[in-house]
């Protein structure tokens, strides 16, 4: 069955896993309880990790916006995710308001890439900054996407730059939840 | 929260529900066993319902390759589910190859719309064929999409000629798995 290939990543905050956080900021839209540490779970979940804190789930699935080219240029350049240098993390959940959803794809994508050049900026930062996008929209989860980054300390500046430059965008004016969790190991 | 502005659709084989099947074809892939009955709720299934036959769950999610004109013919032709003359429906549930999954999206729409005009013959086939898409892709589901028809007995032939279509196309040799299921109340 196709189903058993499509796993489910689970980020659990609450006083488990090798992430610790050092930060969490509430950009917008309602807060994230505070946790101390996150664990990273491919499809199951401990029944004791999920004591308190929060449980939020998604999908690594098909591209939807990158185009041929785009995913050649990407490929080429992004790292794995694991690296030991990789002492540094982000998880920064997501949510788009219901006027982007309405809009159509060839709408979304020219917002997305020609107009605030998501892609481009991302690939601008690789390979410093590793990066992995999940999917959950379709999930009923709260958020519609969680993007996790890693990078090694000395490239924090580099990352919080890469995040400043993607809030600015007119992409980002879709965005009506969005909560910034910086994490070390 | 977002999450509960998404109904999941559930379709459930079985005896019981308001629409008949006449027939239940598998066009390739993995059979599904042959039901009496199908009912479709909105989220809540009663618990009585699903005994034997199966469940499948889908998402009336966003747009994944309609543009935007495309969108406004659509709109302004096609008819609500539900018309009193519509006493035969067909539920097609869908799953594609790993391949398609690989491809970017200007790929996947190349071959959905621009060589294999899906869009195009759905919308020549309003406002006789009513249709939805429900999305189950990343819910780990065993089809990647449910697709629901409806339309007048007197339009059956027509709604054959518009499968049949579809099933010459490109994109079809990426269909892995199909059913098809015929209904009428």
């Amino acid at each position: 069955m196709t189903a058993l290939q499509r796993h489910s990543t689970v980020f659990v905050g609450g006083a488990l896993g090798v992430w610790q956080v050092e930060r969490c900021d509430t950009i917008c839209g309602p807060v994230l309880p505070t946790v101390e540490r996150v664990a990273v779970y491919e499809d199951d979940v401990p029944s004791a990790a999920s004591t308190g804190g929060w449980v939020l789930r998604g999908i690594a699935s098909y591209e939807r916006y990158v185009h041929r080219a785009e995913h050649e240029a990407l490929a080429a350049r992004q790292p794995v995710l694991g690296r030991p240098s990789s002492r540094c993390a982000a998880l920064i959940p997501i949510t788009k308001s219901a006027a982007w959803w309405e809009l159509t794809q060839d709408e979304r994508r020219a917002i997305l890439e020609e107009r605030s050049h998501h892609i481009a900026t991302g690939l601008a930062y690789l390979p410093a900054v590793a990066r992995r996008l999940y999917q959950a929209h379709d999930l009923g989860e709260p958020f519609d996407f969680l993007t996790w980054f890693e990078f090694a300390p000395e490239q924090a500046q580099v990352f919080a730059e890469l995040v400043e430059r993607l809030r600015a965008t007119e992409e980002w004016t879709y965005v009506e939840r969005e909560v910034d969790i910086r994490l070390t190991r």
